[in-house]
């Protein structure tokens, strides 16, 4: 059932007042010191700070009070089972490594979503005080320089683009590879950057990026601002990404084709 | 000749004016589409925006107007020597690559230093509006959140250590491999952070920052930043790193000596 526009307009307003919720809860213990970082995941280091259950605790409460009939599908605090058939897929953190090192590069990922994936979508960044969001028409940045338009890169050779990932080693060693593939082929590739690489994406910034080991709550903002801005989202078999995996986010059509090739290439050997 | 309280607060007020004056004119390009990038560095991908020109050349031209006889070492434009036997070392935009990207990361670098290095440096942020300072006593941040005291973090194990670079292939091969040899043993290692690296370590974020293949000019304002803070900056060998090459910046003397070890036994193997 599609959403009507004054349901439209109501989400919206819903996912900026998360965001809202969720800023201050997270810069309440951005660059403290002694950050207390749990271990949740023994194979590596995958810290969880306060500030991540108090930020996706915030945005439960809210959607308690305005949205009790939508699911909630949360980094943090795993499903809440909704009757509306929208879903509101969270991560109060995205980048907790990068967090806890002081990088401003991290974010807030909220987005809503039906059974065939996101419709809008917000990546926030608090410490800079800037939000990317996109879906229901709308593709916008709002950030230090004011309020701007997103739209996506036009189409570019590979050898003239600029790839993005978080990790150098990708994920497990075949992803590496496949990751690496591509990057030898573009003209700059760059690290580090947390969700806050799917922004650049939208903003025109960058070509592609190609992650993976991903969750839904990982990618569905990213897909829905990306998506809103030109660019396109899938996993590396060219299918829909928004239960996460690997994923390949590009400015548009073209790009996406020539990187996806690579990486099928590489994984299907 | 050590200098004056009214001459490091001449310096100081200098120092933040060539900042001022260099923010806009760095903004003006960011984010931009069609951003021009030569190709100055033929062995690689070194882009030079117009940006990175009209920043030192503001820089310069204040520096012409109210310290006329002290010497300048820029990035852009080389070296002017003086008379009064202190130097500006500039560096209009550090992380080019980043700046081309749309992170926020990249940095506006500004050192006033003496024959033995730097005496006060500034890492300017311009898109988050942040600035870093260090020297004369004085170790600040001003940003986001306010203004805060710049303290690094007190002596952990290299095995609880957080530790930056910018790119995972660091320098040359012998290079990269003694980044490894550290990283390895290191709890998290994030790359990409250009200046903003050693920003954080001033701020007590994270422990170490190692690279190599550097300038003067990328890294006399880090030095200055984060001595003030309590830290430490030298090269591999632990000599003097204010004329650039391979760098490791420590938060404290124990940590310091524990990475450096490593570092010394990989390169003189």
């Amino acid at each position: 059932m599609p959403v009507d526009k004054t349901t439209q307009a109501e989400l919206m307003s819903v996912a900026h007042a998360l965001a809202d919720a969720a800023r201050p809860v997270t810069l309440a213990h951005f660059r403290a010191s002694g950050l207390t970082a749990d271990n949740k995941d023994c194979a590596g280091f995958d810290p969880v700070t306060v500030a991540d259950r108090d930020s996706e605790q915030a945005m439960r409460a809210l959607l308690a009070e305005l949205r009790p009939d939508d699911g909630i599908l949360g980094e943090e605090f795993g499903h809440k089972t909704g009757t509306s058939g929208l879903t509101w897929v969270l991560d109060p953190i995205d980048g907790t490594r990068g967090y806890i090192s002081g990088t401003p590069t991290w974010g807030i990922l909220i987005a809503i979503s039906d059974a065939k994936g996101p419709l809008f979508g917000i990546i926030d960044q608090p410490y800079i005080q800037e939000r990317f969001v996109g879906g229901f028409g709308i593709a916008s940045v709002d950030g230090p320089m004011g309020k701007a338009i997103l739209a996506t890169r036009p189409a570019r050779a590979l050898s003239d683009a600029t790839v993005m990932t978080t990790f150098p080693e990708v994920g497990a060693d075949i992803d590496r590879r496949a990751f690496q593939a591509v990057a030898t082929q573009a003209q700059l590739t760059r690290y580090g950057m947390d969700c806050y690489a799917y922004a650049l994406l939208a903003a025109g910034q960058v070509d592609l990026v190609i992650e993976a080991g991903l969750n839904a709550y990982d990618i569905q903002a990213p897909i829905a601002v990306i998506q809103a801005a030109g660019g396109i989202v899938t996993d590396w078999q060219g299918e829909p990404a928004h239960d996460g995996g690997r994923v390949i986010a590009a400015a548009n059509t073209q790009i996406h084709a020539e990187a996806l090739a690579i990486l099928k290439g590489q994984i299907d050997a």
